[in-house]
């Protein structure tokens, strides 16, 4: 029924959906600091940045309630958005939340969410301060807004890289999604025999990382002890690739990977290999790590050379070197972006 | 294959389960000056005071795509969050958009809820800052947060009515409702006969109430003009009676509410009576009027009497007094909230 003379939207992808639709939009307002097109929105108020982030989960894209708890999946909504704060080098300090919930939800299944969404505020000491709830005969939305602040010397845009930055990423990589397969794996299994018990000894952290990621408060908090700002910064949703990409096009750069330091957890290095996954595709395209990716001014090396939880990935080139990956066996190939388009379609 | 022992929702509306979700909830941040429960949040950053608030469309629920220009749905999604920050009192600056979509829409139609949403913007001088875009397999989903500020003395919060405050409410009521009833009764005969043309001659006031509403900035600013601080102010998207219901609650009162003095566009009347609806039930709880239902000092009522846009619908009583409705016959009844739960299920 599609009229052939527009455009899908399958051709152009997420970015390339959003470049299109905002690309020739300018903010007018003097408050408006930043708009559109870093983890968080900045806006200017007196003495303090304000900073808002927002992020809307739907059920059967993101999330799919026959293996979700949903404690978790309102945990999950909150510190996803958080992520998008801390990635500005700000605090997360308010959030709204916005359900729209059908029918065949109880009460109590939406108190397992807020639970969750309450759990997440209270770890990461941030106020519920508003939202919306309405009904849905379309599935479960969750829509979540973060407001935080950060003094305006402090704030860390995607924008900021220089040439021969170290390119850093805390955490490991690859096993949120590693988490996904199992669950999707497991699913299978119990639809075909309802009989069989899911085999996930052993597989928390792999599990938990899908279901219940953590944003790293705790990496914002060791750099700013360290002395070390960021020259730029995002968080890992989409994947090292595609995320590496949006800081080295933003600052105006190109960057070179190396395979062999992208941070994998053991267990799901050897999960993907299982399910003949290749790790380092996984490690680069996954996403949902929401981890921190972020370059420093190799002046900082010393700095955080000794943190046992950060992980020096490559660094910043010229934009003319484009970007690359350098192999294990050394071979130098382009580092492409499959995150959001290839794996999770 | 509900639970027995679950909660149905139904049971309990929707301000049951907001209350129910959120009541014991405190925030804790020093900067959360005030949370959940008015129209929107306030966020004690130094000088100002910003405001935020966030509301969810969802296909099915708010809007029926068979009938609504999607260049409207991008308009209405901005416009109802802008009236939020208008019934504090307060000057909307930025929002937020996340669209999820699915693959039956072309660039082109998202284009189109975009236009309206930029259109919208550029009408009420606020900046687009940022937001999320996913896919969707079940519908099409707009959720917006707004950001506003206000001077601290300026912000009017539900709960600040007094004893004999006069309620006020700008512009008409129910007309919006009965644009929704006419597209509903539009789309009914032209399922039953394709070849039917709508009949929506010298309705185009009511349409236009229904599919693109407009928030009250001009009152704001007029009561502005006027040396008017309004007690107490909400904006009435679920219908007077529920809103007023609101205000009262929070201001620790009663009201009165003249059924006589209800301002009710003609051609909405007509319309109504028409379809058999009593057009004061329609009045006070068709809802989506995005119109100011706000209370005032007697002592203001001299600078405001005048206003050809503004009418006082009734007063303020002891919260002993309940909540009332004088018929136009002289009868006393008890206003009632039918809203979301009765009209609208």
């Amino acid at each position: 029924m599609q009229d052939p003379n527009l455009t899908p939207l399958s051709s152009l992808g997420e970015f390339g959906l959003i470049d299109r639709l905002t690309g020739a939009y300018k903010p007018s307002n003097p408050s408006t600091l930043k708009g559109i097109g870093d983890d968080a929105a900045v806006l200017d108020y007196p003495d303090r940045k304000v900073l808002i982030s927002t992020d809307l989960l739907i059920e059967g894209v993101h999330f799919d309630l026959t293996y979700y708890p949903l404690k978790h999946l309102g945990y999950k909504a909150v510190a996803v958005n958080l992520s998008d704060i801390y990635a500005m080098n700000g605090t997360p300090e308010q959030i709204t939340v916005s359900l729209a919930i059908s029918s065949r939800f109880s009460l109590e299944a939406i108190e397992e969410i807020y639970s969750g969404i309450y759990l997440a505020c209270q770890t990461y000491g941030v106020d519920l301060v508003g939202g919306d709830t309405t009904s849905s005969r379309i599935g479960l939305v969750i829509s979540v807004t973060v407001v935080g602040s950060a003094p305006a010397g402090e704030i860390v845009y995607r924008s900021g890289a220089k040439e021969n930055d170290l390119v850093c990423v805390s955490g490991d990589l690859g096993a949120a999604y590693a988490g996904l397969l199992i669950l999707e794996r497991e699913k299978s299994v119990f639809k075909a025999d309802p009989s069989m018990q899911p085999e996930l000894e052993g597989l928390d952290y792999l599990l938990q990382r899908q279901l219940k990621p953590e944003p790293r408060a705790d990496i914002i908090n060791d750099l700013r002890k360290a002395g070390v700002q960021p020259t730029a910064m995002i968080d890992v949703s989409d994947g090292v690739a595609s995320d590496i990409r949006h800081i080295a096009k933003q600052s105006g750069l190109g960057c070179v990977i190396f395979e062999d330091k992208l941070p994998i957890f053991q267990t799901a290095y050897d999960q993907l290999a299982e399910m003949q996954i290749d790790p380092t595709t996984a490690a680069l395209n996954g996403g949902e790590d929401y981890e921190l990716l972020f370059t420093i001014s190799q002046a900082d090396y010393d700095k955080i050379k000794d943190h046992n939880d950060i992980s020096i990935i490559g660094y910043m080139t010229t934009r003319e070197e484009g970007y690359h990956l350098i192999s294990k066996s050394g071979t130098k190939v382009e580092l492409k972006a499959q995150g959001w388009d290839a794996l999770k379609s």
